[in-house]
């Protein structure tokens, strides 16, 4: 970290600052330039959290030089982290498409929906039991319900299943039935939900927030691995901006910011940040393109009779035809997808 | 609500979505334009929260004409309610200033703290136990133990308390302890926590979020009061833009936006909209001076030692400065502040 | 366009904002609600773009049911528009890439950035001889100087030359030197300037601007068509939003968007979304795998002593191996791009 | 600036960067922390914006450490800037009001504007003659026709008159019939002619642009004051951000964070920023409370025949409402405002 003094502040200011830092283990390197001095800090600066360095006089601004994340960070490890869930590895060479109705309906619905995305190459079958909705007057899932069906499914297919937890209660009733956590984009920041699903041991995908930076999200995946739990898979589903043409801006520069940055697999939700069915193939194939290690992806049997964000689920029949040209484009960029290998 | 049917739909097409509509009781209006045919839908849209429409043959996009929350908004109830918290009133014709530090941290500096913005003229005490905060390594609150000091100051200095509740396992614990819960920007999509606070019936300050717009807020809202409480006060704190000249953006418009959509009262959060403490005291006026109906402002005894957000918290010498102007400017409009009475 | 009227307006209301439009010669359509009574407009509205019907008495507000530009829209074109730059066709099946340093420098730099991107199978050389900086102390580009340059490396290479014109006056000057004008991202919305490169019927690369919505953007094009020009090619170059990982953040999904609303050829600059050269070449392969027309991409033969934007230019090395990757992709995707076939 | 060195730089590398540092007459200050290597770079760094250290081997990020401007800070000129034009002050004690029309239609419309406005205390009077519109199809202004109109308001009135310049051809028309131009907040960025009213001398109103950053903004002010024009006023009137309930958000906050960077005055434009003239008395009143010079509002002696933006114009009768309130405000913050002298 570096504390840039205000112009003229007194050597005594700069001495007071010097004392405070040392006195917490810290190092302490000066360097007066032509308008302003600056103090470079040297060690690690987390006993600084709560100390209000840039109240004491003369100073006029901190800036962080190092992320405020570490576990989740490169700099802790450099290689990629292949997560494994049950023998289906994510960020390893192959891609994994996690795929299903945006809401647990009924028994034909959800069966129906794992055996067609299974036959297309999806691993994973998702599916929410508990939706957090806009309006208190749309429906709001099927909760425990919704998990057994989630559970018959799974026992139908083969297929490992996912749900989104929008509270501790709902990650304790779900974790008998589930093989994986969501943390949906509004809850990115629910401390107290990250630090259950920690304890959990079980793996998480970590959405990202509306308004969450890319730094934001790193440490809210760092609550869950802070917690032993390095089982985290980040999932790009667009921020929001001015634009009102898709539902949310999909920010598919994160894929290879995230990369650069994290240890952690990245996947993308192509249907929430188009909120229309008619764009998230492109969506799709560009967050493959552009170094994603997966997907997750509404897909509905029947979207006409959706009872939840029907307007961005794919039919069966146009997410067999994204997966057959997820398979060719996995070739060419040196990955694998199985397309219809069921 | 206006369907808007695709150039060259059919009139097979505009049937089917008739007969939808038809057979869910709701009247219906067509309207056919020199590119494009209409479909005015006339009755409860909420019949229609799960249907999607938008995805029947020949429908190209849907229009809402009335907002989606009801109990929230002014067609409901079209004068502006004021809210009693034991006799303190909020959004009538005195202003409400709640006070306090970002964070519970010891005894003497919450009762402190109390005592000093008692005597400008705040009427109710804040103080934050339970921390959301962007890092885990950060100070997290004091939990129970610090609602135990908030109780201890709401007794020294007879002013009402309130605090932020983050899990309804927060809402079961401070609910012994405090007068009024705060929901904070992170939580306002929380809608677990939104149906929990709305059952306790007590009085919830909402926060918006910083990616929230103003018509999702009041749909947070309507969470709340669907469950039977009506003692909701909207809290702007800013939202999320790309200036980063302050933390937050604070958009003092959402005030009289709110007061011509709602008929709930509405008070502005100028510390963390700012971030810094030299910008609170031109944000706290301008927000009152929109037509705010009180404050909610972080102040410490002691700003330097503040254990979290220090940059932000007013000192109490600068508090009462403020507390002197806002009096005088709520006598040129009409409304009452009565700075130092106690 | 649809008029919402107020709750609880009057017959004498509806009857005056019939009249109004009535005399305009537009047909009425009215639909009475069980909270409010819309109007619609049936007729060309673009009679209406100068009269302030949101002032009449017991309107609340006007809804807009199509968009407002038609030339750009493919309302007016439903198949896309191919446009044929001196044998180059952009639009078409084969991908386009234009390439070259963000500023010209000397004869050296862009002759070797000339050789270098055509031998990897650009077809269009770009180089800035006008460069709107933020800072007056930045380097402002060679001006004429600096488009003799670009046109001897077009006679050296048999490249195709654009670029960018940022007033009246360097449109004029440019004229004889290049092929094609660039409307930069911060002049999308100068209109004299739009109208003054629709006049000179010279094909137009159109970028977006960092808070254009794409509605906003395809009315700029619209300034230009309506001068005649139909040689629009719009390019998408990121947005502005809170993120501050990569300078501007790729809208990506707006290619989908473009392609369903227009009949415009739409490319990507993957350098100024970027504004790091490590993140160009995922942006530009998620840019085709989203299905855009061509790039435009920053190539310096030594981006070390490049004298503007340097950061964000690759060298010939990546690009090349960049425009590799790009040939394998457009055979997937059904196009064509023939790396090195010169 | 601080150059911050990949962690595992070698010593070579850190020795290039002195190297060409030193190489340029700046000072180096080397700090070797417990993960990364920083360089404080000592000196006046204009001399490295062309100089692409960013892309040296080893170099991970630089930080700016102050402003870019330097003209239009604080730094260079601590105590406030009071701009005389032709016996009006702006930036002094007294609040001055511009008003007006958003375009000039005809002679009776403006020179009623003119007398209305004046009555209510207005200083000077504004109207467009370069009317930039998002759609081709909309009112363009009546160009030189509308200037002299102006001028005859002038003189009927004794208001001094300010209009948008959207050209350089328009600086030389405008010239001789106007006291000041205004850049509209789409030409912000448009630095051609920024140096063209930096040339011309003329007190300047420069409008803050919907995605400018306040740096940027004050970047913007230095183009017009490094040609020797320092009669520079800063202009808020909304960023664009995710809300659509206004026009524009209105960063309040822009006020006091200008006033502790620049010696500049700053006024607030909360016509453009509402959209709605509901809003627009509010806003006004918020601007003034935050401390601003200030204001540019827009009034139409008829606004439901105004040719232009018709939805946020006053009416002369809430217009002199809101000039009484200002009055009463401006004497509770110290400062002046003669409410209806004329």
């Amino acid at each position: 970290m570096i504390i840039v003094m205000r112009p003229g502040s007194s050597e005594n200011q700069i001495g007071e600052v010097t004392k405070v830092l040392e006195s917490l283990g810290l190092g302490v390197h000066i360097s007066k330039g032509a308008e302003v001095t600056i103090i470079g800090v040297i060690g690690d600066k987390r006993v600084l959290n709560d100390v209000p360095l840039e109240l004491m006089p003369g100073v006029e601004k901190l800036v962080p030089i190092v992320e405020s994340y570490k576990l989740a960070g490169k700099t802790f490890k450099p290689e990629p982290s292949v997560i494994d869930v049950q023998g289906v590895k994510i960020g390893g060479k192959e891609l994994v498409i996690m795929a299903g109705p945006c809401a647990v309906e009924n028994h034909d619905q959800i069966v129906q929906a794992a055996l067609s995305v299974k036959k297309s190459g999806a691993q994973i079958l998702r599916g929410g039991a508990f939706k957090p909705r806009t309006s208190p007057y749309a429906f709001q899932g099927l909760e425990e319900e919704g998990l057994k069906l989630l559970k018959e499914a799974k026992d139908a297919s083969g297929l490992l299943v996912i749900t989104e937890v929008t509270s501790e209660k709902a990650v304790e009733i779900s974790d008998k039935y589930v093989d994986m956590f969501q943390i949906g984009a509004r809850n990115v920041q629910n401390f107290q939900l990250l630090r259950e699903v920690g304890r959990s041991g079980k793996p998480v995908v970590l959405k990202r927030g509306p308004s969450t930076t890319i730094d934001e999200w790193l440490n809210a995946a760092e609550y869950i691995i802070s917690e032993g739990n390095y089982n985290v898979i980040l999932c790009e589903r667009g921020i929001r901006t001015f634009e009102t043409a898709t539902r949310n801006t999909l920010d598919i520069s994160s894929v290879p910011v995230v990369k650069n940055s994290s240890h952690l697999p990245i996947i993308v939700d192509p249907s929430h940040a188009a909120g229309k069915s008619k764009y998230v193939a492109p969506l799709a194939m560009a967050a493959i393109a552009a170094g994603a290690d997966g997907l997750i992806v509404e897909v509905h049997p029947n979207p006409r009779c959706a009872l939840s964000d029907a307007a961005q689920q794919l039919t069966p029949e146009s997410f067999d035809e994204l997966c057959k040209d997820i398979s060719k484009l996995a070739q060419i960029l040196g990955r694998e997808f199985n397309y219809g290998k069921q």
